[in-house]
């Protein structure tokens, strides 16, 4: 039989399994980890922002039921996925739809116990602590999930879905989300925002340009979502300027449903700043569908200077997600899409990458660009240079497979001697998942406080400047770095 | 007078100097410390699994004994070769012979002494650990060596090894070792094998097909080898389908032997899927020894593509030992020939690499490749995420210059948490000296039960999960990883 | 009131600020903080060694008071203008001089102000590091620095900088600088060194050779410099060998004021060993400014094994600095020129780059070359195997970003292993700052007695192992690698 604990029952770390220890993840000996106590303590009720992750808007402005455990936990989590599948579990057995409609599993309770008998897989893996994390905080489990708790767990998670408690809205309170972001394409119709707009949820609730859609001719919807583009904003996009002109109405849209930032997701850091003549030559290339990868590359490279250059007219805070090696499993993408676990990171050049915008821009007091990095060798050797120099750079949270306990120590150990700590954007969760964002502020949180701590320790910082960066980190740099007043 | 312990005699920490201490690599500080104790005690006695190394057959097959401690500990040994002339010590004064013939230092002990008096220069080395555990492990030596006790240890050691226990074959036994397999070119004609086989010691001795002199057009000799390749299994090996049918003989020949893993030693992790006539013509071109750099490279990646296809028929695994740039001492090369100490790793692309290979096969569930790894930036950006996401990869042990305690701490730190415990193929020696593979596996399994231990104590994992671990990383993992039944 | 401490009083833990504690860096628990702070007993009062640095030899020849707080500590460190303009704070209000002229901040007092106000921005960077120890250790000044004590510290400083043991000479002693070495192209006149031999300063202070400008044809005067070079040595510099041959007796003028090194920053490691047509041909082609970049880089390594090969004849050690990416900021530069904080560093290949020059001469006894990196990921792939082989070749310490607590902690947790800790150069503080010369080496013994005392508390190393590895790379090693006796 299940141990539930209350929703908010107190526990003490004597009955607590180790993975939900209140010292979890602390430096393992004092005075180090007292400290890290302490300065936890400091922040671990300070509200969330969540500036920039891939929640679903409808959520919020339907504010429905969740569907099943398996479509919360398994189904739509590509770290779970990938994790499986690496050990020989098939994409059907798991659920997940294949584009030529072929026959999947499609009971859901199957595809947890499968997930739950290989859970042992996840032993040490941030995966692994968000899910519990989850099914601790909101479900009140304590047990740890595996063959013989499967049917017992999806019993305890299911019987909650329904209770107001577990709507989006509530979770959203009770997890003390001041400020969360979603991320639409340029095209998208914010048809959520809208409705969130007349429940007066935008503010706590917003939305990104992410403009992808239409800047990355490496889309097969290129030529047409241009065309559409256009259309959206009454502007002649044949023409450069007529481009960048769509662009700024759209950012201008955007803005009425609460973005503050936009977001471009590229394969490398490179920007171009070439003569109007070649820009035109360039698009009307594309618009030809005649442009080569190298094509693509120019003009996405392009485009983040024009973004640029429109963040130091609006104000809006440019995000640069980069260093992705998109689709790496031909197979998968031609049987089930994107997104399901087959994109790897690769080198990335940042200095020579950016050069052409920083040199356009990089000294305007308007910008503000925060990098997103996939590349760790960067951090000490470029990012953190560049970060403590340019006023217009910042440098995001580990991101992605780096956004884990030994990541963040990697980042912070890598990064805060030459950037400092306030060149920093503090906290994104980036996730798709809304059970895991009090999950993961609470791994950042707690990892920002062992650092400290050991600095403390190790008498490098007094114990009041590492509570003041804590704080900082924990909440004020995130709607500092996204101008969120 | 050099003290002697008795062969297995018990130590204490307080007799023992430092680095023969029973704690030596665990954390500095309880409680750390003491589950590591307690995870590495549940694992220091399981079998040795040395799946991938270097020894030399005929030790096995012959059981001879050993010659002078010099050529036991010394000559062979480019970890200690290479320190001692980066201090300036001549390899003509180590006694390592010359292709020309000229005079070296044949007196075994006046080499011997060199060493001792520069012991020194290995402090904080992996060789240091190795040969101190070797001479007390196998010869019950605690002194340390140096100037001092130069003589006194070789005299020692040299009196031991004429005794039974020195031979090979008991040293096997001693050391628990399970399974050994030794590595063999294609053209290798197994004699010792052969002989093991009829002395029934196939099965704890195993070959491995390494059949880099026919695939690799790098070598002087390629197209002789090809040739004898070809009388060797009676194929036309000038035709494409006739050398992947020699290839597909040879496996099973070695296979006769033990083998179940084949080997690949590559420049890069290139690898290539071209049309058939693109190959036949590359085949064509390196028989007629017209072949440039970039054929090489191309012909070395497609082969791989092609071992990785056999693999998928005939169920071997696929070892991939990637990224060392051979023989960097022109001047070393030409006086003494390779595997000398000049090679040095360089930048590798794992994803851009294996691309054409895992397009062609990396879903196949026969398939099993590991990868050995020398260029430690891509651990967390690109081997943890390509071994998280395809069945058919896992990640080989830290490899030659990282085969050490920082190394595996490096390792660990940035593989786990993306690719799992379980995408790790255990343990590898790798050696070329029969009385260090103990000492490779004890740092081993220090250093894992010192990791799990961490994080045991950092509440990340509990006591129980980390045993499992450490158990399966020690022993389980490898025996899996190269599918050893 | 500004508390004062006596200039060498005594302080205690309990009295002390965090950032000045006497276990500052250590590791944070027992038993490696006891061990640590007895190896840094045995090390902290040794001399200093400083033999490669930036400081001006004016300061030295002249022994002339130094200038307002601001000049001291502000206005000439390109590692604070950095970080409080990576924050918004702009140069002219900082008081960094224009080319145009224009109006900048002249009021000292302001712009220290302005620092003391954003002091908080440096917490956990070494520059706050250096600044604290130099006014405590320099002013006796324990308040940490912040807006309300910036008059008073101001006023504390300035008051002192009249009195005797503030002049350049005394500092030196007091500080036990037993060699320092200045920087000085290959034109320089060496007037202040001239002094100095007249004033028997020579042996404590000491020139270097860096003859870039006469190296590098990316400078704009290239031709003008190597014109006035071959003026200045009445050798024909048209002609290769009149080149070499002005090198060659421009190294012997050097060695007269005390040069034991030249110095070489290059963009990249990259060597060459041209035919000697070949060589000529690349001189005519600079010497008419006919040379593109590719010219110029070739150039620049032609002329570092041209070098070396002049060091196997001299005996002079030669320095690399290598892999940053200069001037990355045009604006900065044509506004206030080079030197202020945008260089940045990139990736370095050090295999590939050196081989031309180690295929040359790298065995050669009397070579002697010190590698200083930015691309840490060298430093276990690369840079540690190839200490370890070469004979002629020495990892430096850990250079400019990477001159941190952390950032030594990476080097020697990723070279020591391969290299062993005699193919290091022990310490080097680079600086420009005199002041902060102690507290670099301080920085640089507090992590070496840490690192070490970490291995003695695992166990890996005995206490006076670790004691005489403390001495050498605190003293002994700069010593040895720079030939100084």
């Amino acid at each position: 039989m299940l141990k539930l604990l209350g929703e908010r029952g107190t526990t003490t770390g004597m009955t607590q399994p180790s993975h939900l220890h209140p010292d979890r993840l602390f430096p393992a000996s004092d005075p180090a980890r007292s400290i890290a106590r302490d300065l936890h303590g400091a922040v671990s009720d300070l509200p969330l922002i969540s500036p920039h992750g891939h929640t679903d808007p409808s959520w919020f402005a339907q504010n429905g039921r969740f569907a099943s455990p398996t479509a919360l936990f398994l189904t739509p989590d590509h770290y779970v996925l990938r994790m499986l599948k690496s050990r020989g579990i098939s994409y059907d057995a798991l659920g997940i739809p294949r584009k030529d409609g072929r026959a999947i599993e499609t009971d859901g309770r199957k595809a947890w116990r499968l997930f739950a008998d290989n859970y042992y897989l996840f032993a040490g893996t941030p995966s692994k602590t968000w899910v519990d994390h989850s099914l601790h905080a909101v479900f009140g489990i304590t047990e740890e999930l595996s063959g013989a708790t499967a049917d017992s767990i999806y019993d305890a998670i299911d019987a909650k879905l329904s209770s107001p408690e577990l709507l989006p809205r509530a979770i959203l309170d009770r997890f003390k989300v001041e400020v969360i972001a979603t991320t639409e394409f340029a095209l998208d119709p914010l048809t959520h925002h809208q409705s969130m707009s007349e429940q007066g949820l935008i503010g706590q609730v917003r939305t990104t340009y992410r403009p992808d859609d239409v800047t990355d001719p490496g889309r097969a919807a290129i030529v047409e979502n241009l065309h559409t583009f256009g259309e959206l904003t009454g502007e002649d996009i044949s023409k450069w300027d007529g481009l960048i002109n769509a662009h700024r109405k759209r950012r201008e849209y955007f803005r009425k449903y609460g973005a503050v930032a936009t977001d471009h997701g590229v394969p490398t850091a490179n920007t171009a700043d070439l003569p109007f003549n070649e820009k035109q030559a360039l698009l009307e290339k594309v618009l030809a569908g005649r442009h080569d990868a190298n094509d693509a590359e120019l003009f996405r490279a392009q485009m983040l200077t024009e973004m640029a250059l429109l963040s130091v007219e609006d104000g809006m805070v440019m995000q640069i997600h980069a260093g992705s090696r998109r689709n790496t499993d031909p197979l998968l993408f031609d049987e089930r899409g994107a997104d399901l676990g087959a994109d790897i990171p690769g080198p990335t050049d940042y200095v020579g990458g950016l050069k052409a915008l920083l040199g356009r821009c990089g000294n305007e007091p308007n910008l503000q660009i925060i990098m997103f990095v996939l590349d760790e060798t960067t951090y000490a050797r470029e990012l953190a240079p560049m970060a403590g120099y340019w006023p217009s750079l910042m440098i995001g949270p580990p991101w992605w497979f780096h956004d884990s306990p030994q990541g963040i120590r990697r980042y912070l150990d890598q990064v805060v001697e030459t950037a400092g700590f306030y060149n920093l954007a503090g906290f994104n969760d980036d996730t798709r998942a809304l059970l895991s964002i009090p999950a993961r502020h609470d791994v950042w949180r707690r990892e920002v406080s062992g650092f400290l701590a050991n600095w403390v320790a190790e008498n490098r910082l007094s114990k009041a400047s590492a509570e003041e960066v804590a704080r900082h980190l924990s909440y004020q740099a995130a709607k500092d770095a996204y101008k969120i007043t």
